[in-house]
């Protein structure tokens, strides 16, 4: 199944609470009790203990419950400090771009890519793009396996000058859990290994937002194998 | 506590697990009750039900278990249909500079962070630079608030021509839970509320990364107030 398709809406709190051994599989409970599912939870700050015990911040998003619903479990949750409604991260940052390789050329994609998203998210899209810049085809490759666990990731562009091997055995893989690749023109055995080569990397980032905006009409199943 | 200061380090594990009622607060109790307590979940992917129940694909991160314990506690929850041992995602990642306004001006902010992110993990720092371009005051303003709510978050750059209002309520609100904002010069509130002013964005972009690079000598509380 083809990621992010099809996915009920989630509702998003961010909660502030003891970081004591039961709290979370007591939150998850008491959630599944109220016949919500909890999809995502992060931990975005941990607080010192003053008096009581050390606190921890979390944001929290839940499939199954509204708001009201949501609110009244965690109020009636055990040492929950605080805690607050807010959107959940899909709808303000949206589907996600990757943009992994090297500085000089990952920075030209994220230029075609934020130019481009720019232009969808005036009509009604989220997309945002993210970028790390890294040396070494065992890094690059990790980070690619890493894509597949990103939430939110729809697409992975690869700008560099060399790549193959564990990087191209790396982006297959991706590719069977359901994130396309795109990457630019270059040396090396990936792009045999890749939906899409281009090799201007402005075009490349453009092209990524296009394939995964709603509010364009480029199709990269009818792309795939193409250079560009 | 700034954020992501003496955070003991996490093992990260990819589960695919049968998606019903009571599989999270389970394995949230197994971990719990090994000793680990959950500090990240994810859901990547759903997976369409076939023979059983659907499924789900989940990416877990734990603090106090090693390797061989995570593994043998979701050896040991039923419903498991895969697992396989990940890199945390702090560890491929990293903290994150995120960058948020206008397309062109995201685009230029970008193009210096990861120019300088390169610089900095080519000597084994790990910075990544996210970005999402989006329009209207109250868009940006909960896209700022959301900030306090990505992992990993570690400085925000506001990049545009003319932010204030909500938008500088928002900032401030960011600052407060622990998030150093920059903000390129320009028109409005929002210079006063932040921590420091930035004319050019290339500079904007690498200064960011300089203040969270750990390979850097750029103390941002220093530079506190100033404009250049």
């Amino acid at each position: 199944m083809p990621r992010g398709t099809g996915q009920p809406p989630t509702v998003a709190i961010h909660v502030v609470i003891d970081d004591v051994a039961g709290a979370i599989p007591d939150l998850a409970a008491r959630v599944a009790r109220a016949g919500g599912t909890l999809r995502t939870l992060s931990t975005t700050r941990r607080l010192e203990a003053t008096a009581g015990p050390p606190g921890v911040e979390l944001e929290i998003e839940v499939e199954n419950l509204d708001e009201d619903a949501l609110v009244a479990v965690i109020d009636g949750t055990p040492g929950v400090r605080a805690r607050r409604l807010t959107r959940s991260l899909d709808r303000v940052f949206g589907k996600r771009v990757i943009v992994i390789g090297a500085g000089a050329q990952v920075a030209q994609v994220a230029l075609g890519a934020v130019s481009e998203a720019d232009r969808h998210n005036l009509r009604g899209e989220r997309i945002s793009v993210d970028t790390i810049a890294l040396v070494g085809e065992e890094n690059i490759a990790a980070a690619v396996r890493a894509v597949a666990d990103l939430p939110r990731a729809r697409m992975l562009v690869l700008a560099g000058s060399i790549m193959g091997g564990a990087l191209s055995r790396a982006a297959r893989e991706l590719r069977e859990q359901g994130v396309p690749v795109i990457a630019l023109n270059m040396v090396g055995s990936i792009t045999d290994a890749v939906d899409l080569v281009v090799s201007d990397p402005v075009q490349a980032g453009t092209m990524a937002v296009m394939a995964i905006a709603d509010t364009a009409t480029f199709d990269l199943a009818r792309q795939r194998g193409r250079r560009y």
